[in-house]
């Protein structure tokens, strides 16, 4: 064993694994070192890159890294946008789950088992040809996995009705430290035998251990869905609009804000026909049976007439996919105003929505930026946007002081400094303000009671 | 200090909190030594029973607690069957909540701020008047409260469509070790900063800390509700029909199970013109807008008849009220057929069912028992009852050798040993087989770190 010790520590990785699934070229080391964060973060290139294709390569990964003290960053699709993916440690080895995209659904109990590098979209197709439905829907969900969108807990505009990736986790199989597996629930809808360990490694970053299986919950597929827009001229109707639908026993499958300048990126992108004087504009779809959906949207349309706002309901599948492109365009439509975009996924209680966006401005304002806002409206998630030159360093940092006090502002209003992006790396140091002194030295004995060498995903979420 | 330390540790306690709060008549002490836990377990009579009436009372009473070490029991409804509220050291306090009953629901936001001593049934009376919706239902609802029902992670038929009380919990307030206060989540139906501390808390049994506030999730209460009987002569039909169901694009809000025994019993307590030949039947409800709950109800209807199954779809609000009342009457219903009673919430991946129930059937009939199941089949969740004399020593320690081999049974099956009732005391041999030993070390590690000085509930859930 001393012998084996001697070893460098990734020719005994080599020899564990085999090593066609330990990749040392340097292109490849620099390819894995990046993720989709847009702002400037610390990063180190991992000495190996590796690729297990079962739950054994993983455990024997782990043993070695955790006898050789290597740190462990574990990767889905590399689409996170808080560094989560990103290597920190200069030892350290990415480990990417992409060989691992197997999953097996069974039907008659609406279950599945997934490997962590399947990839969302096409377990979803998969599952809608049988009649079942994965709601979670993160908007990089066609090429983001499913491992990924476990470790950050990921959601969309559905997660309104059918809430974010957690509710879908039934039972998970990982590998912690010294590479001991867990494995935790079952393809049971309840179980309450225990603490809550499954729900604690969802959103957990990859800090916890790696995923080597999960159990995920399907329901029944929607059998139609139909969309409107509601064109506002005033923020303050928006709040009203959203508590008059919630309230009036119709729940919407998606409610979609874009203020003013995010309708103007877009008309000025790809135009679709929406109005560029409107204060704001709301996308909202219902789903359930042909004529439920048919008769809940023109109630809606009913309910939004009596505040004064104007709603056009979509009479076709092409007007209602025109309304979604509008929405799915804005990315590209803001990449096409500056080079630079930093985008942030606060959370408000939604009733200081109106009050909240006039102070948002007032800090584009204040550091002189353009920002666009967009987001899903029903749960207060705002997707905050500041654009930027990249070249301009100054402009840059500007973003980058402005984000702070966007923060700020949202733990004010008792929000979430992210309600699907994860923390990762640039959102570490406002974790203790959400979690207090006391909430915090839980988090940290959590990390250490499943890694106390802290070698899994090191330096991310929580500082040590 | 040391002046106050050789006090006596009641007399600590009623100076911190006044001797309103503290009741230590031996007649009190005695009544709230009890919960509804139908078999012998070991109970001690606790030195005091304490009502604290805010957050700074619980403050106060768990840092005398925690100076004087005292374990404290804490106490919803007491309407428990695992004997999660039942004092178990002759020294310890019972904390019963019923003084903190008050509650403040955000319309705007579709939240709710909840002390745990809130009757979930006036809670949910009181929310519906304003259009929202909670769903959690155990059958317990109408006494139980929202804290007894968080700390259990309680459930009932609605969950198959809604999720158990864990999906409505979106932070809590809690008082751990020494006195200290945690707070996690936020009025917002996203967050992903941090560990999870809020889902750990929940079903968490009161090993963790005393809960203090929770912060409750709202959905739009549904417009209309239809109800159908469907009769089976197979129980491998049964299995057919749920997965035909939920592969139809219809999520009913309920899918109940009765057994031959079950429809026999209540046949014969209370007849509503079940058919006592029948092999098995499930009440199918759905929800929704008022047109598609008619629509989706006859929908079931002409599926089920494609496998031969007849269904009764109830024609008035009546109809369907006899039809939830043959449901709920089991319970009287069995305590109708001998004095004792014990009702198991074992767990199935549904597919199972018809290959376990008959095995269930041979458990009983080798124990020589008297067994009734029903349950909520969508979820799998099965209550499997044995019945027996309660004078009749022999016959009870025969109940429980079989509810032993149920729940190996269950555990075989991937399933779990309890879907809502929770581990408490009766279940705790169990935990260690569904958890492996890492896991089950990871739930020590857990408890320590909340409560190191195991004062919080000792005894309950898990073995330190």
């Amino acid at each position: 064993m001393l012998g084996v010790l001697k070893k460098d520590p990734i020719k005994r990785l080599i020899s564990a694994l085999g090593k066609e699934k330990v990749n040392t070229s340097i292109v490849e080391r620099k390819l894995y070192s990046y993720d989709a964060t847009p702002i400037p973060i610390e990063r180190a290139i991992p000495s190996a890159v590796i690729f297990p294709e079962s739950r054994e390569d993983v455990i024997k990964l782990v043993e070695v890294c955790y006898e050789e003290n290597i740190p462990i960053f574990p990767r889905g699709a590399g689409s996170g946008l808080t560094g989560g993916a990103v290597p920190t440690r200069e030892n350290g080895v990415v480990v990417s789950f992409e060989r691992m995209t197997s999953f097996e659904v069974d039907v008659d109990n609406a279950t599945a088992k997934v490997q962590p590098g399947v990839v969302t979209y096409d377990f979803q197709q998969h599952v809608e040809k049988l009649g079942l439905f994965y709601p979670p829907d993160p908007s990089s969900f066609k090429y983001s996995t499913i491992g990924g969108n476990i470790a950050e807990n990921a959601g969309g505009p559905r997660c309104l009705k059918y809430g974010v990736t957690r509710e879908y986790v039934l039972g998970i199989e990982a590998v912690i430290k010294e590479g001991k597996t867990i494995k935790t629930g079952n393809p049971i809808l309840k179980d309450v035998a225990g603490y809550d360990i499954t729900k604690l490694f969802v959103g957990s970053e990859g800090t916890l251990g790696l995923l080597t299986e999960a159990t995920l919950k399907l329901i029944p597929k929607p059998q139609a869905r139909a969309t409107a827009l509601a064109l506002f001229k005033s923020l303050e109707d928006v709040g009203k609009a959203v508590t008059r639908i919630m309230t009036s026993g119709i729940f919407p499958s998606a409610l979609e804000f874009m203020d003013r300048d995010a309708i103007k990126a877009v008309e000025d992108y790809k135009p679709v026909g929406l109005p560029k004087d409107a204060e704001a504009l709301l996308l909202i779809e219902v789903d359930g049976s042909k004529t439920a959906v048919k008769e809940q949207i023109e109630e809606v349309k009913g309910l939004l007439a009596q505040l004064g706002v104007e709603v056009k309901v979509a009479q076709s599948e092409e007007e209602a996919q025109k309304l979604w492109t509008a929405r799915k365009n804005l990315g590209p439509a803001l990449g096409n105003l500056k080079t630079g975009k930093i985008n942030e996924d606060i959370v408000f209680p939604r009733t200081y929505l109106a009050e909240a966006l006039p102070k948002l401005r007032k800090i584009a304002k204040k550091y002189d930026l353009l920002m666009v806002i967009f987001g899903h409206i029903g749960d207060g998630n705002l997707h905050v946007n500041f654009l930027y030159d990249k070249t301009d360093k100054e402009e840059e940092e500007r973003a980058e002081r402005a984000v702070d006090e966007v923060f700020e502002l949202a733990l004010s209003y008792h929000g979430s400094i992210t309600g699907e992006h994860g923390v990762g790396l640039t959102k570490k140091k406002f974790l203790r303000w959400q979690f207090g002194d006391t909430g915090y030295e839980l988090l940290k004995g959590i990390k250490l009671l499943f890694d106390p060498k802290n070698l899994f995903n090191p330096g991310k979420v929580i500082e040590l």
